[in-house]
């Protein structure tokens, strides 16, 4: 399955956040990162950021397509190298 | 067609950004936004989002789905209402 995962998180718990999508998949830009993930890895990743979450603060959005091929994805202006780390 | 973008713009543009973003698609998230467009529509869209962008520091990427049913969207933690305005 094909993932868009976005988030907005307390400035105390982002940075953690982003080592921990990090582990699953490609940051693409502030707060977005995207990639290929099975069922079982999807289900790990969202269980350790609930864990990391102050759910009546933070926000997470995950989008599956169940095919890369099904999302054509357009970048306009600058592109972040996957090494630029912005929190 | 169903359209996810994100975007990650200077701090003085930031702001003329979400006004037109916010013409076409619904915010769901510190500059994160959805919703269905049309081709014209997104085209429209583009062009008007890359006069407003310094190529060399903003970023802006779409991602465009056929269909939304081709697209599971979850949220965990707090859902942002659309009322609610981070720049």
């Amino acid at each position: 399955m094909y993932i868009i995962l976005v988030y907005d998180m307390g400035e105390k718990r982002v940075g953690k956040m982003l080592k921990l999508c990090r582990k699953y998949l490609n940051w693409i830009q502030n707060s977005v990162f995207e990639g290929e993930l099975s069922d079982v890895k999807l289900l790990e990743l969202k269980s350790k950021a609930t864990k990391l979450m102050d759910k009546e603060v933070d926000s997470l959005i995950i989008f599956v397509s169940r095919q890369e091929r099904w999302l054509e994805k357009e970048i306009l202006g600058k592109e972040r190298a996957s090494t630029d780390i912005f929190l």
